[in-house]
C-alpha cells in the first residue's frame, strides 16, 4: 500500500499500518522524508494501542518513493494526506488515478472536502472514498467513511474492510455533509464552551474539568441517544423526549452564540496558556495518549 | 447527615454517602421508604466505583425519619432531592431552615432551579447551595456547585469540602446560569445529533457509535480546550483558533436547528427502540455502569 503525505496525520497512519504488518510505500514532497518518517514512527510507535510497538521493527516495512506515479503503480490501497487544498487534491488524484492499478482503492483523510469534489479530474471517479480519522489516527478508533455520488458501493465496502483490518472502527455516513459528523459535534460543544467561558461562568480549565468528569466519561461508554434512552428509565428515549419535548427546544434556543473575534481568541488563548502552559506540548500529548490508551485498554475487555 | 427524597438521585446519593461511612437519616414521603431504600442500596452498592460495597453493611448506617423537622433537627448537612417543583422546594427549604441547626449546610440536587429561587422563604438564605450531580451520582464524579446572591462564600466552600469528602469532583460555577454547564453542553451536542439523524446522515445507533469511538473517548481524558490546545501543536490554542477563526463561526452557523415535534420524537424513539430494544433497561444500565467503572478505574492510576 501507499501513503501520500508525511504530515501529522500521514505519520500517524504510517505507524498504524506498519504495526498491522503492512508494507508501506511513502510518497512525500519533503526532501527529508525518510528522516521525518523515522522520527514520526519513533514518536508514535510506543503509544500504539494495547502496548505499543518497536519502531525499528516497524521501519523494516517502510519504503520511500518521491515520484507519485511510481509510488502508486502497483498499490492496492492509496491513503492520501495532502494539505486541505481542493485544487491540489484534484490534480493529485487525477495523477494517482491514471497511474494506479485499475482496481486500486483511493482513501482520502480530508476533514473538509467531499469525494465528488476531489475526484472531479479522475478518469474513474468510482474508487475514491473519504476515510476521515480523528487526530491522532493511530489512537482514536473512529474513521468516518464518506462516499459521493460518483463512488461505487464496492469502494465504500472496501474502505470499511481496509480500516477494520488495521483495527479501526469505520462508520459509513449515509450521505455526505460538510465537515462530516464528529467535527460537527465537536463544533456544537465548542460553541457553547466558548459562550460559557466568555460569559464568565467558568474558566477554560474549569470547563475542561466539567467535561472530563461528566459528559466525556459518559460518552466514552455510551452515546447521547443511549444515555437519554436510559435516562427515561423503563420508558426509554420515548419517555425522556416526551417529558422534555418543548423544554428541549427551549434549551436549544438558550444556547450561546459567541463571536470568534480577536478579543475572544486572545482571551481564550491567554487562559489556555495560563492553565496549560506549565507543561510542554510533548508532555501534554504524552499524558493525553497514556490516558487515552488506558481507557481503550479498559474498554477492550467488553464486547464491542 | 440527612437525605431528603428517595427517588433515583436520592437513592444513588444515599448509597454513596453510606459507602463513605456516613450515618444517613432518610426523609421520604413514601410510606414504603424503608423498602425502596433497601432495594436502591442493593442495586447501587455493587456498582460503586473501585470495587463496589456490601449493601447489608451499608444499611447498618441507615435511619429513617418521616417527619421533615425531626429528620433535620441535628443534621450538619442536608441533601435535598425533591421533585423539580419550585413552590414545593421553597416550602420544603423554609421548613428545613427553621428546624435545622443554625450552622447546617443545605445542598440541593436540583438541575434546573437556582439557589436564590429555592431559598426565597428561608429565615437564613445564606446556607443553601446547589450541588448538581449527573445521573447516577454515585458513579459520575462531577458535582456542579452553584451558589446565589444570597449564598455565603463559606457555604460554597462547605459544599466543596463535603462533596470532596465523599469522593466527588466539585466544580464551582462563577455565576449562576440556567441549567448550569454540563447539561447545556449535553443540550448543544444533542441538538446537532438530532439534526444529523433527522437529515438522514446517520442513524441513532451510528451517531452513538461515532461519539463513543471519537469525541467521547477524547473528552474522557482531556476537555475540548486542551484538545484544541494540543491540536495547535507547539503554537497551542492561539494557533488553532487563529487559523480557524472565521471558519469556526461559519461552522457554528451551519449547525442544525431541528424541531422537537411529535414526528421527531416518534422517529428518534422508534429508532432507539429498534437499536437498543433487544436489551432490557436493567441490562443496558448494568453494562453502562460496568464500562463506566472500568474507565474510572483506568483513569484513577493517573494524577488528577
Amino acid at each position: 500500500m501507499t501513503v501520500i503525505g508525511a504530515g501529522t496525520i500521514g505519520l500517524s497512519w504510517i505507524t498504524l499500518f506498519l504495526a498491522h504488518g503492512r508494507r508501506v510505500r511513502v510518497n512525500s514532497r519533503r526532501p527529508d522524508a525518510e528522516e521525518v518518517v523515522a522520527r514520526g514512527v519513533e514518536l508514535f510507535a510506543p503509544t500504539l494501542p494495547h502496548g505499543g510497538a518497536d519502531p525499528l521493527e516497524l521501519m523494516e516495512l517502510l519504503e520511500f518513493e518521491p515520484d507519485v506515479e511510481r509510488a502508486v503503480r502497483d498499490a492496492a490501497v492509496v491513503v492520501e494526506n495532502a494539505p486541505e487544498d481542493l485544487a491540489l487534491k484534484q490534480e493529485l488524484f487525477a495523477r494517482i488515478g491514471a497511474a494506479a492499478p485499475g482496481d486500486a482503492l483511493f482513501l482520502s483523510s480530508s476533514s473538509t472536502l467531499l469525494a465528488d469534489e476531489m475526484s472531479a479530474l479522475m478518469p474513474d471517479r468510482s474508487r475514491l472514498v473519504v476515510g476521515h480519522p480523528l487526530n491522532p489516527p493511530h489512537l482514536v478508533p473512529l474513521v468516518e467513511i464518506v462516499g459521493g455520488e460518483a463512488t461505487a458501493p464496492e469502494a465504500v465496502a472496501g474502505a470499511v474492510a481496509f480500516f477494520r483490518s488495521v483495527g479501526k472502527t469505520p462508520v459509513v455516513l449515509r450521505k455526505p455533509i460538510t465537515r462530516f459528523v464528529a467535527n460537527r459535534l465537536q463544533s456544537a460543544l465548542l460553541q457553547e464552551s466558548v459562550h460559557l467561558v466568555r460569559e464568565g461562568v467558568v474558566t477554560v480549565s474549569e470547563l475542561d474539568e466539567i467535561v472530563t468528569q461528566s459528559v466525556g466519561l459518559r460518552w466514552s461508554v455510551i452515546g447521547p441517544f443511549q444515555a437519554f434512552h436510559l435516562g427515561g428509565g423503563e420508558g426509554g428515549l420515548r419517555q425522556w423526549l416526551t417529558r422534555r419535548g418543548g423544554g428541549l427546544e427551549q434549551s436549544w434556543r438558550e444556547l450561546g452564540r459567541p463571536r470568534m473575534d480577536d478579543a475572544t481568541i486572545d482571551a481564550l488563548s491567554s487562559a489556555a496558556e495560563e492553565d496549560f502552559g506549565d507543561r510542554s506540548y510533548a508532555e501534554l500529548a504524552a499524558d493525553r495518549d497514556a490516558r487515552q490508551n488506558a481507557v481503550l485498554d479498559a474498554l477492550a475487555r467488553f464486547p464491542h
